[in-house]
């Protein structure tokens, strides 16, 4: 119950991360209201969105209408007090990164409970992180970041790896989870101190 | 009889005019006529291929052969009398703002017919009738207009609003349906005339 | 069993030629090796999924892993010889129309097998073939090179003609497939041979 409960309120304020930065990068091209809401919630929901699409499923967002909610409400958070977010950036680097985190364990879990082998789960759970950002960036018409400077794809990818070594050696699904999301969070961390990029592929 | 004839001949013409839209864009972008045609035909279909792969049902495109045909007539229209096309824009809005109203009917039907909750098919039945000019947009390398500039999605959401209050009201499916379809009509053509816009989320 | 490991052989030669031209694209782009593998891999498999969604069927990828390997293979032979690939550029375009003319085929042969009538066969082989290179395109932010100067897309449709007419005619299902792929071979030699091209749309 206490443990469902918080992982409610992880899932909403990632939700919220997710939004906010969909927001607002539609902001500063300029876009609508009604624009800057559709970015948002395609960032914070076209992950799951795509993973529920490849595994057949009703996508989650139809079920539940807080996340529309919850976009809505970061709509006018950002409409309100679009002055005061710059100073707050750490704030949603820190939400973002447990957003990304319990995203990554959710779309991998959810896979695993739909009986697909881990390597299409951890594809699921890279998929549920990092697919709405990519989304996002193809709607304000720009090059996907995390295919040129964020290791936000790799960081998933690590994330479910890890999550997969810790079924192989049967730890409990709590640890798995646990493991899996502190090794998200831990490399985010890590990435951005440490100014850590993949390599850049040349073609000469 | 009539009225499925009535109703049949409407979304034949919305289905042109989206196409010609999405075409007479391609156009705009030195596409050859194989692009052109594809760009039509998304921006006919598309809003309704998505709702139909969200609610998990083969696309209505794939049951009924004259989809692809009427887009193909568009497409041989165009290249014919494209002179001509500019002296009959009134006229493209018109069936562009009939075939809108419709197309957002249709998606809030399907989607009650599926047995979600209302909020879900207002959401429905503006992907139907916004969602193929996003794509549309995508395609030709340009930030989705919809987004920035018009009130397309909004007066979809407008009319799908209506359409819930006409439910609760207790009003018979026709008057439901003919509500919202007039608010459709009724919010574009006041938004052209007297230039409404969403107001511009400032980022600074 | 022979024929079914030849196609097999096709198949994994054709997937690496479309990934190989995808992670090309990502690299004149200045991807990260995440990014070119991703470009890479939608490039490969964007169609099949396009087409396996469309078809409400679980997406041919997730139930083999070899598509997501040969993909990683691809990535590090671009990333070891990518000075050597200029000179093989004849046998990548070789490899490469191998590889759709067997996709055109996967995707009408599965459509029919799935009950649908043969131009949406055709329509699905087409998607099949060419739709990997569309989202290749919008992920490299490009406006899709079919949609101007390749006759890729009409090259799929008539295989897929091709293909119809030789159903109507009665030949064996053996006779049908190698004639759709030898005419989508044929069309492509012919069409770069002699600077084939579909006439542009003009818009004035």
């Amino acid at each position: 119950m206490m443990e469902s409960t918080l992982l409610l309120i992880i899932e909403i304020v990632g939700t919220i991360a997710f939004a906010i930065s969909g927001i607002r990068l539609a902001a500063a091209k300029k876009f609508d209201w009604f624009g800057a809401y559709i970015v948002g919630l395609v960032t914070a929901i076209g992950g799951g969105t795509l993973r529920d699409i490849l595994l057949d499923t009703t996508p989650f967002w139809m079920e539940n209408g807080w996340y529309l909610a919850v976009t809505g409400i970061s709509l006018a958070y950002v409409i309100m007090f679009r002055k005061q977010l710059v100073r707050l950036n750490s704030t949603f680097f820190f939400f973002d990164t447990i957003g990304l985190a319990l995203f990554v364990v959710i779309g991998i879990q959810k896979t695993i409970a739909f009986g697909y082998p881990m390597w299409v789960a951890v594809v699921m759970g890279t998929i549920t992180g990092a697919f709405g950002g990519v989304v996002r960036d193809i709607l304000i018409n720009e090059v996907p970041l995390i295919f040129r400077k964020d290791v936000y794809g790799t960081t998933c990818i690590a994330g479910g790896l890890i999550y997969w070594i810790m079924i192989i050696t049967g730890a409990s699904p709590v640890i798995q989870q646990l493991t899996c999301a502190a090794t998200v969070i831990l490399i985010r961390l890590l990435a951005v101190k440490y100014n850590w990029s993949i390599p850049v592929l040349r073609n000469n």
